[in-house]
């Protein structure tokens, strides 16, 4: 099948198609997958802005080199060095945000036919681009502490697939992280079995109370021969700003050169001005307390989440509270076991709006799972929200058993009225 | 043959070469591809990011639509109105640089095998990434007056290609110009075959005397049938900033929506700080004042080419003047024919770099052609450029003929000695 052939193979995905009706005036959204736009801060990007063409305007607005805009380039490897990871400028390529990054591994790497292996769940728009290259999509399972590595072992023997893509840190949709133990055994897959691992990483800096283990890409100092079957997708869309589009690829250098020449026919490079913003934001050294900020308005969101989940709906939705990141996977359990889809249209007629779990998997889609972000909403907002949820979810099981409910309220009814 | 072999076919360009032979100092540059950063107009663009980060950061700096920053389309949509053409916002997608537009097209539009007809020469860009894409791409012979109809009407017969891609107003690097009647054919065409036009139209708005033609999306409403067979590639990279990467396509809405999935899942969106400034610009009325600036000083810049050329060059190289544009397209005459690549190499020897005119050429490379831009020069350089350029040539010239050269040195100093 050619490239545009498997387009029409790409669903308009039932996310899309959930977006559509979320337009209500007063509806409530844990839908969404956006960082929250108040807590960017625009008044020190506004001042990166207007300091970068001040002083250099010519060398900003002119074309740049597809590699990236060089002051970029070194103080991104700078901050991968600060977190571990041995990485000169010269070993990462800027992409036009990581999803660019995801876009040319598959572009460089996969031919029609190879195998991917993911997490299930992972991120719906990787599964849909590897599936656009052609890729046959094979989920591994996983648990509250990232991927299953026995699991990934039998697939790596079984599929012999091109690449494996993890985001190890705060999962989307799972909000799970890898253990520090886990990891080392990936990469210790990785090298034995001369496999690429695509390590996707936008949340590992949105912790709640601790850093979460070192990324792949640092960890592979202790795991010989594990970097070179390694590339590191890299963003500032979480922690700075999405609509600046600015990522990062980190791979072995061959790899990396393709992609460079992949990108260089693609976009030629990535928008300079908002290259020498982020550089020159990281110069301002505003970027910890910026970090900070959003660290702590998240982990108070999701905590109050994670307290009305628990109060409101404890009986019918499980979940393990998240640690970082933008979201919970909630899993229905008891009587609504497998009525997920049932439950985001009761929830959205109360007033609340969440994303069924099944789209996020490659393959045996779980009926069971939601994904919830609290990334957007304030705690009075959130609390709201898992109220209308919770009476989407009674009005969802009153309606299983309408004689049982009819029952209730004549007995309530006939004790009221009854003289005793 | 797999996308990621297909890298390999992409050689390194002779014109990337030539590049790392650029770094000596104090050399006259007319090999460049670039509009004159000195001309941008950097207070306009800051004015712009200023305003658009004050009073709507919240929109710019969180993700955006795929299809593109909302007024950005609309101001997109009525420019190309105002020159003629019938485009609704929802005609278009922004992308970014008109780079990606053709990236989608291809991968939107091409199979491995398919044929793609192109300018000879063309954009070498263009033609590396349609074939990164699978294509065989063949060349169309065109003269001073853009492409010869004839020969694509033969070329559209026998190769049955799946699109005709064109640079009709001040073409790179042939400096040409469609006429038009010749437009007009090429709509006829077009619709009578059946098949996909892609106008790429960086250029036609950089006139040094009186606009181009209207292009083949404005002419497109006279050609009963042609719109549909139409994709219109756009750019503000040379006339605002290319550091921005803001192009856009207009293709029919069937096309459209494949590329903008393409495009959902290759950089999810352009960045929306250069499209709000891009938008913001237009909104400030600066462009008018802006272009005149540009199209007056490239003038000036052609016509003193055009005559140093004509003065020191007349009977070696021979060219016509482009009427706008950035490009001469130059052929070396009398014993200078077929030459070119030798000529590149004894004008950088002067001190003057340009590029040889075969790698524009999708098949049979005319060794007689250079391209040389004016566009970063000054007047005064660019007619020091031209003595290097003729001195390199006549030394040249000269090595041909050893014996004559020493007897003519021998005679000179004999003359010199002479008491006579």
């Amino acid at each position: 099948m050619q490239f545009a052939d498997r387009l029409q193979g790409v669903e308009a995905s039932a996310i899309r198609e959930l977006f559509k009706l979320l337009g209500k005036p007063g509806i409530v959204s844990f839908a969404g997958g956006f960082p929250d736009p108040t807590l960017f801060d625009a008044e020190g990007i506004a001042q990166a802005s207007a300091a970068v063409l001040g002083h250099d305007a010519g060398a900003v607005l002119q074309y740049g080199a597809t590699e990236g805009y060089p002051p970029l380039r070194t103080a991104i490897a700078d901050m991968l060095r600060s977190q571990g990871a041995e990485v000169d400028a010269a070993d990462l390529l800027v992409t036009t945000g990581s999803q660019q990054a995801i876009e040319l591994l598959a572009q460089t790497l996969i031919s029609p036919g190879d195998c991917v292996l993911v997490e299930s769940p992972t991120f719906l728009a990787a599964i849909q681009c590897f599936r656009l290259h052609g890729a046959n999509v094979v989920g591994v399972p996983i648990d509250g502490y990232g991927v299953d590595v026995d699991r990934l072992a039998a697939l790596l023997a079984t599929h012999r697939p091109k690449l494996v893509y993890l985001i190890p840190s705060f999962g989307n949709p799972s909000g799970a992280t890898l253990t520090l133990e886990r990891r080392l055994r990936v990469l210790e897959l990785a090298a034995r079995t001369q496999t690429i691992v695509v390590e996707d990483d936008p949340y590992s800096a949105l912790y709640f109370d601790a850093p979460p283990p070192a990324s792949l890409l640092a960890l592979s100092a202790q795991v010989p021969g594990s970097r070179e079957w390694l590339a590191y997708c890299g963003s500032f869309s979480k922690v700075l700003s999405p609509g600046l589009r600015v990522g990062w690829l980190v791979a072995p250098r061959e790899w990396l050169a393709k992609a460079t020449m992949c990108k260089q026919f693609g976009d030629v490079h990535t928008s300079n001005l908002s290259q020498a913003i982020c550089a020159q934001y990281l110069a301002m050294g505003r970027l910890p307390s910026q970090l900070e900020r959003m660290r702590s308005s998240y982990a108070q969101r999701a905590y109050a989440m994670a307290d009305a989940l628990q109060t409101r709906c404890g009986a019918e939705l499980s979940f393990l509270a998240p640690r970082g990141g933008l979201f919970f996977w909630v899993r229905c359990a008891g009587a609504m076991q497998g009525r997920a889809q049932e439950l985001v249209r009761a929830a959205l007629d109360h007033g609340v709006a969440m994303v069924p779990g099944a789209p996020f998997f490659a393959n045996d889609p779980d009926p069971s799972a939601l994904r919830l972000s609290f990334a957007t909403s304030d705690t009075a907002t959130i609390q709201e929200g898992v109220r209308r949820l919770a009476a989407g979810l009674h009005a969802l099981r009153d309606a299983d058993c309408p004689t049982d409910a009819t029952n209730a309220a004549d007995s309530a009814h006939g004790a009221a009225s009854s003289p005793a």
